[in-house]
């Protein structure tokens, strides 16, 4: 259970949530971060994986996950079986990031880890790989450090990290100061951040030392560093599930900005990195479709098997063939169309970010619902 | 082979054509008339059948067909197996129809036929028998009788009648000469003809003794006439096949209304009867959404398994279920959608009349398509 000493570095893979506003190309049993969005034959915690190959071996990985999740994740990263961390239920992001953590300090003594969502796409690696090695080096200071993405749309959908002054650390020409983590803003104060240039959009990416991590941990939310160090100190014997047993339920469910994030950036000991990579949380239809090649003339997008699809006087459309079906479609521009075996879903690209009501519409409504 | 004598009448049904506007639900193997589009257990076919039950027992009934719905139709309607007439290949209604008269003719002498389209919607039975009825009586004067409907809106679907003078005979108050058949009009001519109250909808319904059908044809397509009288004349022997063979081929391709309607109107030999009943000839899912109870408070209509579709934000839907799918319609107004078990078709109501464009194009660029 050793990692690349050379690197002293562990990327944290949190690999959760079911990403309704993708029914029905993801389902609970078959998430988000499961699926092949871009017919690249790799699924986006696959890609993240493959991302982080130039900062370590397969052993310095750890994917957090659910035990619904855990078959296929093995599955799907066989060459990460060592750090695949199995939650016994879902308690938000501080808790799984930390308790990745808090194993790998117990495992290898303090070591730099960066957590990186297992169902981002990004795009660049020249890019990603300098900025993450900017990060590593102003975590080795100290420092909670985030990788923020230059906004270059008044978004409502992300949430924003005010960039302060810059940090002189060396090896990181591009590190600043955190004055604050924003929540996801309204559409007025989303333009009033765009304009004044001083804003990054918080990719969820956090670089930061584990002993650093343990200690604002233990400052900020005793009782979680409490229950997380004890979890790791039985993780690898035989006490490990009466332990999780016992205490996993009894965490703090408390997103990583709220727990440490903010309060940290607060007291001056948060850095953020440029990121000018490419970056997309793939939160529904329409930000794929706009991730995704034109197939024509006409804007439109296709996943799956795109001999199966004809289309006419359609333009902008995001249509997806999963099935051995033929799906036509005429006349009507932006429209999504996600066919899948069991479930069809048709909406179009502005009620994207609705779909996730239409989902839980059809749990609520179809005896033995394709969810 | 005995005829209802009583009535002395019978009903000829011309089932061909695919209905590629509906495509697809009907398919080249699985025409129009062939469906259950209202989920009452019978198809347009067999409710043509059924609405006639009052002018004559099944053996009064005659089904003009191609070779390829021969076994469809014998199962859907197998107390008429001694009508059904096999066409060896299209030639227009005229060559359809003429071919039943010929052979009722033979078969029993001078009889009155009426003919209906296999795949058209009529509602209101009593109104129906009643415009049938007065029919009969002016074909026994030795008329083209022909059931116009009374025109509510410039409909540039369907061919018009231009309604003349009265005539008066008895048992038929509403039948008047026919001062001529116009062909499908354009949108302004239309609103002309509905304005004047002249105009009665073509909805493909004559009625007309056998004996005047066939003097129509001798004087008006001679070479048409001698065809099916010859071939009639063979139709009950073993040299059917043989004749058919020769014969059929070489007859003229052309409609009814061209053929003698428009002649024998131009001689004043035609008549029309008001039909005051509910008709369509479902000619694409616009017509048919209009004649679908809707399911809701914003118009959707269902066609199939109404348990298996979810929708939200939608108004003014068609949305058929026929394979065991999950349908979920989000944020659309009047959206077509029709899912199959090989394939679906997703466009708009406006569209409606363009779906036989998508159904050739699939036909042209799937391989192995379901048309």
């Amino acid at each position: 259970m050793s990692i690349d000493a050379a690197s002293n570095f562990c990327t944290i893979i949190p690999a959760g949530g079911s990403g309704t506003r993708l029914w029905p190309l993801s389902r609970s049993d078959r998430p988000k971060f499961l699926l092949d969005l871009f017919g690249t034959g790799r699924s986006l915690l696959q890609s993240t994986v493959d991302r982080m190959a130039p900062f370590g071996t397969a052993e310095n990985i750890y994917i957090v996950t659910g035990a619904g999740h855990v078959d296929a994740v093995r599955e799907q990263c066989p060459e990460a079986a060592q750090g695949i961390l199995v939650e016994p239920s879902p308690r938000d992001s501080m808790a799984a990031i930390g308790l990745a953590a808090a194993v790998i300090h117990h495992r290898h003594g303090p070591t730099v880890v960066g957590s990186f969502a297992a169902d981002h796409v990004i795009s660049g690696s020249v890019e990603f790989n300098r900025a993450v090695g900017e990060a590593i080096e102003v975590a080795r200071q100290g420092y909670l450090v985030t990788i923020g993405i230059p906004a270059t749309r008044p978004s409502t959908a992300f949430g924003y990290i005010q960039v302060g002054d810059p940090l002189d650390i060396a090896g990181a020409p591009t590190a600043h100061h955190v004055t604050a983590f924003q929540e996801k803003p309204d559409s007025l104060t989303a333009s009033r951040y765009l304009a004044t240039g001083k804003y990054r959009w918080n990719a969820g990416m956090f670089v930061m030392a584990t002993d650093v991590l343990l200690g604002h941990l233990a400052e900020l939310r005793p009782q979680l560093h409490q229950g997380l160090t004890t979890i790791a100190q039985a993780w690898d014997t035989d006490r490990k599930d009466e332990v999780l047993a016992e205490i996993w339920p009894t965490l703090d469910k408390v997103p990583v900005d709220v727990a440490i994030a903010e309060p940290v950036a607060a007291q001056g000991g948060a850095a953020v990195i440029s990121g000018g990579f490419g970056w997309d949380d793939v939160g529904d239809f329409n930000s794929l479709a706009a991730l995704l090649p034109t197939v024509d003339g006409f804007g439109n997008k296709q996943i799956g098997d795109e001999n199966q699809i004809v289309t006419k006087k359609v333009a902008g459309s995001i249509i997806s063939a999963n099935s051995s079906r033929t799906i036509a479609v005429l006349g009507i521009d932006d429209v999504v169309v996600i066919d899948t075996d069991d479930a069809l879903l048709v909406t179009t690209r502005a009620r994207a970010q609705e779909v996730r009501n239409i989902a839980a519409k059809v749990a609520d409504e179809i005896p033995d619902p394709p969810v």
